[in-house]
């Protein structure tokens, strides 16, 4: 099937081929009200955007969003909001290589199998081109959870780590890769650029962190906030994991040692001993951060030539020369943040849909 | 708000609290036709039920399972299938202390949190019990694809990881943890004993694999394979991490070492040089096994005392005394694999709805 | 494809068939902290039960609703509500005609076309005994509307209608009707009488108001309020047509006659000059009353032998002599409220999840 | 709530203002490798294009329809289609008025009581001009369904009723009113002219039937082909009515009256003695025409000046001189065609959901 909708009161449905004329999405369920124009999108697009550095994708594009509805005398009307960007640099090229043989770990075999046929142009559908329209949805999903702020980062790149001693929330919008330690971020120039010289490609992790989401957001049983944003961050190219809070490290731990202990706080507040269950408890937020962690696979198309079959099944072996990132997880940052933004806008709303504005 | 039905065309609800005087599921979208009585799934429910040896929780339930409708002469009819089964060991306590104060890490906060009030027996709706009526379900989507074995095991729990060396599957079913690995198994009973002793509680890792998923299966983007198994997997209780395939060790790779390089096999079939993706690409099924692997965090309900707040936001301890199972993850076995098919059922029907029975 | 599940963010499934061992109905969403016990529920399912006099089937069931999750010392938890209903009149007879035959204008031969086969017991799944599944989920939906009036009544059976000047709600509870025309009900109990004698049927339109729903309800575009109560009333058993409003009438009309214009009245309120409209514009409510109107085809079991085929395809006849309905529209009454009210609680949550507490 | 999306599994997103830059659909979930080229919808949209006769509004719009996504090398790829209108006629004039005070029985003053403000300019988001969207998604429906053809016409422009025994299909698309009646067509010429002359306006009723629907397709309970047709036609801007087969006129008949006898016909198909039904028994379908009629209000804009409020709710009184359709049903009938393809559509696909290919 092709399933192009996410979320359940706040719902957006992407389309659109890397090498086609544009692509876009629209934004439904959006309350009225809100003050919206391009300019509170275009900073979310230019993050993610390649080609702005030697790091990422040589592919140069504008990004350039545009509102096409869905807003009126500067405000959004409640009605669906349909962003639009147009592709500017589908090179044309020759591509007759991927159109014959699969390249491995690529949606190349898996679209053929299911669908007969493909757009093999740059990937087609299947390209992280197709992210640009969710990081689009996603500054739109920020204006309405206003009480929350959401700040993703990269924790690794290939074996290589982040120390946490170094974290600097600051520093994240300062490097090329979203790195919270600098003195990691200068080691990882070296890295890419090894990396890129070699062909090769490095898989990342990413976290994401969202302050200020007040305790009972989170739609038990089968719309859990931790299901919810674990089905979210899947759907991103590359992933191959997620975590919510401790995630695989709590599996090793005891209930002691995994106590999220709570005494009374500030203000009312409660003070939490810790936050090993980031941010949730029974699928619902505790008002503490709330905190996931993704995997990203390496990107899959490198130089070194790899085993492959051609459409009709021939053993031949393929190459990907194209433009490609070295380290597809880094531009997943904003993506991640933008993901972790829809999540929570559709949960506040189906929260006060059952609750009313308490 | 409350979201407790699964799917997009071969869908579940399910309903009940821990101590209501039942609990169930509403399977719909069930294709008619299909050889279905009572003995169909009860033993996927035994493989589940509490009670049945030292190492789990001494909450004794029959879990005996009641077919109400949707079947005729012993086939599906094709309309909805109800399930009951009657919760009959509510053992009367006294629940006072547990609904004054909230135990960390449970769901007793955050239900209060988000809809005012609780019902604190047993955890109420919160209670792991509702998987009971998702293995059951589970039973009825295995029978809609045949073509496909699950088989879940134990991978670790806590610190205590199984040997690959010694992996034999039939062993899953050989020993009160679902562990594959005989050796470990053995060990594992002084080590839940012991923590049982202690009061304490411990987390646990469980992978599950489909084999026989034919290439296709997905519904990029927002319904990919990989999304729709975490959305599956982190609805179950105490879940905190879900991978597919290398998951976060793909994070660590260079792109040549997470290959899964493709020849022609035989019959036909393609020969993967690995399964580093976990049998899909793309968000599709690549044709290879399909394997997750979900992290459960530690029970929190332990004997020692730990900080935490009444309803009022006074400071107190809470020592969790009553019937609980030490590692809940093992417990989650029979879980994982129910979603792994209620996931590859939906995953079928949505896949022929657009393409047909090809 | 079979699908069992109404409403949007207030949602309900319905499982049974008519002569199996129960039906029920899973209510989905309900914000939590409403008093409900069976009792708020019953009186619903009176009105609408069968064999409470000559005028209806003799099938004769207590409908005695028994809550079995959702609740919590007397009030509602948020968490889904399962209500069951036992079967306890599947009188044992002998079904070996309608098995093989089928009955014109029934959903005997659809759904052996659909399915394969069939549960032919009383209709099976396709009973209009269904219905009590959800007028008891109706009667929760509008304890979530406290502020809105729902009455229906029968406007005319067969081609026997009320005369408006007549028009008197309370005397709809007082008829075995739901007639709120006294003089017309005393005529009704000869129409029927008369139709019964004849083992024919009657046809019958069935009206619908509800009073109190304040302006702003309704989701345009695909789920006005108007689409939303149209879908409602199509899924009642014999129902062919629905108005809002005027309706058809309204297709007759030109605009000057048809316009429902506004002047400023009481309390800041409008004062509208007529409400051809029945309380919608745009798909949106606007503070006047809602009125639906619903067509219910003659029940289709009559006594007089009609042609008809076999399973096989073969020429035969068909006499339906089990109990039944002689005007199966009199006990839609009922229904058509339950799915009004079920209808507008969905759609104030939905309003409250864009708009907040406005 | 704002819902712009309608289908299960073939799904369709609009969006669009009446003068925004443009408007728009996704379609979702359309199979793979059918032909698809602008040439296969525009002709849809010019039979429903607005300014092609003196009976219709003057509102010139190209409605040039774009394929912005899904389609490659001629052929849908089973990705998202996305399609784009751009506005050209959007008559720059002094909204001052309707900006200022609500017309009656427009969609003015409930999106102001819904939203709290409005997109004013042509009605915004609730002008009839978003069919144009849907009249391009079904025209891609149409292709999912080759097997079944659909025809719609006017049946009556306010009281003037066509004669249906000078009914001829292909005089719908010989005269500018869609009407199958030559000599009403004529006769309409006059009607037309005089309600444009008066400034006044005229309600209307439409007809569509569905040939060489299989039997089977419907999805009971909550989704019975009747109430997805009633769902989908009462979407449609003006609309308050809709009927399956004989609809009102079945509820004054008697059960002899109304049966559809079934009698072995040719080739194994089955001979019915009628279709009071209009092709649906219990919700799904019997392999007989699909039929449904749709009631169209008169246009609430009219030259006569009607009783109104003000946005601050102040007495005063409008006029509505801009263009208008004096009977916005005729242009209806391509509205309508459109969304029985897109119900059959998505009701094919999901039949195969649940059954397979049979």
């Amino acid at each position: 099937m092709s399933w192009n909708t996410f979320g359940r009161v706040f719902r957006f449905t992407t389309w659109g081929e890397s090498h086609g004329p544009a692509l876009g999405v629209v934004v439904d369920g959006c309350p009225p009200g809100i003050a919206l124009s391009e300019e509170h999108i275009q900073p979310f697009l230019d993050a993610r955007k390649p080609g702005q550095n030697r790091f990422t994708t040589q592919r140069r594009e504008a990004d350039e969003v545009r509102i096409l509805s869905g807003v009126f005398d500067g405000r959004t009307t409640g009605t669906p909001i349909s962003l639009m960007i147009e592709n500017t640099d589908q090179r044309s090229k020759d591509y007759s290589e991927v159109a014959k043989a699969y390249r491995p770990g690529h949606a190349d075999y898996t679209y053929d199998a299911k669908y007969g046929f493909r757009d093999y142009r740059g990937g087609g559908r299947s390209s992280a081109r197709e992210t640009a329209a969710r990081v689009a949805a996603g500054a739109i999903a920020r204006l309405v959870i206003p009480e929350v702020t959401i700040t993703g980062w990269t924790e690794a790149i290939g074996p290589h780590s982040i120390d946490y001693a170094n974290f600097d929330a600051e520093q994240t919008r300062s490097n090329p890769f979203f790195c919270p330690d600098a003195e990691a971020a200068r080691a990882w120039e070296g890295v890419i650029d090894a990396t890129r010289k070699a062909g090769s490609s490095l898989g990342a992790t990413v976290a994401c962190e969202a302050r200020g989401v007040p305790a009972g957001w989170g739609a038990p049983i089968y719309a859990k906030l931790d299901s919810e944003l674990a089905a979210a961050m899947m759907t991103i190219n590359a992933t191959k994991g997620v975590e919510i809070g401790d995630g695989f490290a709590a599996a090793r731990l005891s209930g002691e040692e995994n106590a999220d202990t709570m005494q009374p706080g500030e203000n009312g507040e409660i003070a939490f001993g810790a936050n090993h269950s980031g941010g949730t408890a029974g699928g619902i937020s505790t008002g503490q951060p709330v905190l996931t962690r993704v995997a990203f696979k390496p990107t899959s198309s490198i130089l070194t030539p790899v085993d492959t079959i051609t459409k009709e099944g021939e053993a031949t072996q393929i190459q990907t020369k194209g433009r490609h990132d070295p380290c597809v997880g880094i531009r997943g940052v904003p993506v991640v943040e933008a993901m972790m933004a829809l999540v929570l806008a559709d949960q506040k709303l189906l929260h006060r849909a059952q609750m009313g504005e308490r």
